[in-house]
């Protein structure tokens, strides 16, 4: 059992004994998640594969804007992962999060799918690009330089240790990056430095540490938030949600604050 | 003209006009500028042949060690990438330095290859490994996990803009990792913040910057080291050389030391 949690984990098994989530509390889908972690970033790996040595797998760092779900390129004819996207279309991009000292509890995506040149037309592609990039302006239009878009057609997400799956195009293409996502760092921050009082509040009134001396805000998303709670029996993540989705960065202040009446009140009348 | 020097850096003319170095300063090869960038690194990017989609070439996020000049992973059989190389083992790891705000201007390798799975009983590539990656210790021996290395056929180096070429294996593998890489952030700073006087006189003395009005160092090695240098006639970088390449960190401050002595001598001299 032990064995088969690692497996499943590759190799680690969560540091969870106790886990203080009510059940079914909203969560973003992996397919949410992942176009989440995709449109935070603007770099990535491309893999290709070579023309020489040829059929090998050709991996090279790239710079990248999403265009819908799409990912864009600016790039030049003379380099090699252009070479071989021009002999063979196939190709996936690799975008990962940094942050966490552990590199592999660092979420990352891996977009699968035919690279296609885009007509010198194509506005909505280089204005996507060069809002993401700037100073890629003065080259863009260079004879050598072509945009290119990723038409996505298999996605694999893994979210860190034990949260990993493959995402089918629709569900990513469908998906909605999550408009708090920018601004999550900086609430977390403020919550935890500012707001102990209410955290411990919300893990006593909405999820199973009763007996909660202590909660730590680890992330926030349009459906609800991630505490790790400390209680006399032990330390353990709970899940919190909203009453309805969240639709940007500005109803969090009030969303929170709301949260915390309803935990009062509700925490009041238990006694 | 111009176009010619656009397309050879992908993209960029290197902004500069001036360039103050006297002919042939020792350098590091590319090769050695190659070892080291990957020396300096522990995470990258895989690229291997997809089992689904099939063919399709996939990129995934990778911890790492080096043994030798061979790159050595820890991968779960679970894991796609290591279905993948179980299936063809050709591959390759891209590993990318970070830091420059303009994300195209660090430098990058892409090391191609075949990966092969380690005997257990390889100690030095566990090691290795271990050493890099202590926290996976603890399931490093674990039936699903093993020590896999990849074996290195051609090295594709990306200094930034304009500094690029492929590598052959056995240059690669003949290759000394700089001994000052891990040193030269905080050598850099203290001459930078300590001796700008210094910086001056060796670029007054060694250089064709007659004119140095204030000289900043951006890198060193064990060969010598680069700075930007401001004069009237405008802003250039320029290279100076240790008279023996150091062997040590612990080299530089007598070198550096050295050379302000020879420079003040010089300059004295022509007075």
């Amino acid at each position: 059992m032990l064995r088969g949690m690692v497996a499943n984990a590759h190799g680690r098994v969560p540091e969870v004994a106790l886990t203080f989530s009510e059940s079914d509390v909203p969560a973003p889908s992996h397919a949410e998640r992942a176009r989440t972690l995709v449109a935070q970033q603007s770099t990535g790996s491309l893999a290709t594969l070579a023309l020489d040595p040829i059929g090998y797998p050709y991996a090279s760092f790239i710079t990248f804007s999403l265009l819908g779900h799409a990912p864009i390129f600016l790039i030049s004819r003379l380099a090699e992962h252009t070479r071989n996207l021009s002999a063979d279309p196939r190709a996936s991009l690799l975008v990962h999060e940094t942050g966490k000292a552990d590199p592999l509890a660092n979420g990352r995506v891996t977009l699968v799918g035919q690279a296609g040149k885009l007509p010198r037309t194509d506005r909505a592609a280089r204005e996507a690009y060069l809002t993401t990039h700037p100073g890629a302006a003065y080259y863009a239009d260079y004879e050598d330089f072509d945009f290119w878009s990723l038409q996505v057609k298999a996605v694999r997400y893994i979210g860190g240790y034990g949260r990993m799956s493959w995402i089918d195009a629709d569900a990513f293409a469908g998906a909605v990056a999550d408009p708090l996502a920018s601004a999550a760092p900086r609430i977390l921050e403020h919550m935890n430095q500012d707001h102990a009082a209410a955290l411990k509040s919300y893990a006593l009134a909405f999820t199973q540490a009763f007996d909660a001396e202590q909660a730590t805000m680890t992330a926030i998303d349009r459906h609800g938030f991630d505490m790790t709670v400390r209680t006399r029996r032990g330390v353990g993540p709970a899940r919190v949600s909203f009453d309805v989705p969240l639709t940007g960065a500005e109803d969090a202040r009030p969303a929170l604050v709301a949260l915390l009446r309803a935990a009062e009140a509700k925490l009041a009348k238990a006694q």
